[in-house]
């Protein structure tokens, strides 16, 4: 079978899905000029208008054999728990030798499902690291992927032309490509994005109990609560498919945090001064290296509850 | 004894610890006029340049009787687990109707010193809810207060005069008081000071413990860990006495929270997905009553580690 390597700049990039992620992908092609064409693919008809209408794609519908039938890249960015299923029923449309990419924020399953994918269909599994906590197309923006992160996983499908693709695709929009295998991906993940999302949910639930008997405990929430609780308020359904798609991972991670917190316990049990001197040393030269120019921040807590004005 | 019942414009402030906070509250004051003169103490005398010379005081050095004799207010802003010995050590200073407070984060030995004072000094145990990761004159700002809580604890010293010339302080800095007692303060602290910090620091064990065999967790790094792992950074030692200061109610609070990933590690296991939902849903409530603005936030992780570039 012939393999077409068209550039990004020849090639019809269709989007599955047009919300946060897949409106943001469209828009950083249209307005950028990297393409051909943008094809949006949406759950409802009515949908179609706005996304034209917010330039994230020059055409959009319900009708996928329409709008994937001559794509050269398509891009699923529907909800990560829907992804396996819909890599499933989209093959009949895609044409031969084009390249399918997806965005889901984990990839164990969906790895799997584009291994068994044939009609030499080029697949890569990709997750760029951004997001926001409000969905939908009208969060979307163009600049959700500059400085962005971006993990691309290959499967047995994978080909030099369909890595080649997405890393132009992930240039233009501003991100940084970074290909890895996806146990390290999906374990990472659970590390460095699951676990601060469960330990903010955690913490709002102490904030709750304690707060019951306590006026004080919302009363004195300043800017490091606020900083530390700011997952929280992340999309849950989102989070559940996460989570539901990783739970090994989130599993061993969260015993490992637990095993941690109860190491504090007991280093404040026994009052051993230079045991917890020490650990939180550690934790800061970690915070230092990951993170060495720091973070804006706040000096107070303009976020803080009013109740007293 | 007759009371002086100067009005804070009228009034002599001296300040004891001329860092973040004591050099932010001098500057706020010699900026805005808002006392007669206002005074710092330090401990070495090179440092009383440095103080004067950022309009944190007008005068500035290390002779406590010559600095605290005239003062009508002194304010303690030394490290939180020096406060008890200044009070009993800077008492043969101060004079007769004099109000004392400090700015400590946690208050039941402080406020249990300032309950055995004698000879007539007003005292009131403070707590403003501000800071920053940096310390020192050289990180302090005229604008630390402003926006901020500042909680008020009556102690058996506390005069009516001494919380009104504390309100106006408060007031004119830019604050919000609210006065409460030092029990459900220290319980307060714990939960929303001490607890986030603690996660933080137990986030960055765990991504150094996973990113031993794994180089893609630090890779991986993005906005959601920045922020959740912001407060590792903060002072080792001010962070220590803050929690040896308050044992009891960081080990009741840890052990809250504990038992909250516990019951979130459980959810998983049992792949109890309605559960599981209706503690994230409970989470994100909390937070958005929290925080009903949300937080200003980058939408990608700018601060995520460049080693792939």
């Amino acid at each position: 079978m012939e393999e077409l390597k068209l550039p990004l700049s020849e090639s019809v990039v269709s989007i599955i899905g047009m919300g946060l992620m897949g409106g943001s992908l469209g828009m950083a092609l249209f307005k950028g000029g990297f393409c051909k064409e943008v094809r949006g693919v949406v759950r409802e008809e009515s949908q179609a208008l706005a996304v034209v209408a917010a330039k994230a794609a020059h055409v959009a519908g319900t009708d996928r054999k329409r709008l994937l039938g001559e794509a050269d890249l398509v891009v699923l960015a529907t909800p990560v728990c829907s992804i396996e299923e819909e890599i499933l029923s989209i093959q009949p449309f895609l044409r031969s030798g084009s390249v399918l990419t997806d965005l889901g924020s984990t990839k164990a399953s969906i790895v799997n499902a584009m291994d068994k994918l044939e009609g030499d269909i080029i697949a890569v599994g990709g997750h760029p690291m951004c997001g926001k906590e409000t969905s939908g197309i009208g969060s979307a923006t163009s600049i959700l992927f500059e400085g962005a992160l971006w993990a691309l996983i290959p499967t047995r499908n994978t080909r030099p032309h369909g890595l080649e693709l997405l890393l132009e695709l992930i240039s233009v929009v501003g991100a940084r490509p970074a290909v890895m295998d996806v146990e390290r991906h999906d374990s990472a993940v659970a590390c460095v994005s699951t676990l601060p999302y469960l330990f903010s949910v955690a913490l709002m639930a102490v904030v709750s109990e304690a707060g019951q008997d306590n006026e004080f405990v919302r009363e004195l929430a300043s800017s490091g609560l606020r900083d530390t609780s700011r997952l929280a308020a992340s999309n849950i359904r989102m989070m559940k498919e996460i989570i539901d798609s990783n739970r090994g991972h989130v599993q061993r991670i969260l015993s490992m945090s637990l095993q941690r917190l109860e190491d504090l316990g007991h280093l404040l049990t026994n009052k051993d001064t230079k045991g917890l001197c020490d650990f939180l040393k550690n934790a800061k030269e970690e915070r230092l290296r990951l993170f060495p120019e720091g973070v804006p921040e706040a000096i107070h807590g303009p976020g803080a509850p009013r109740g007293r004005g």
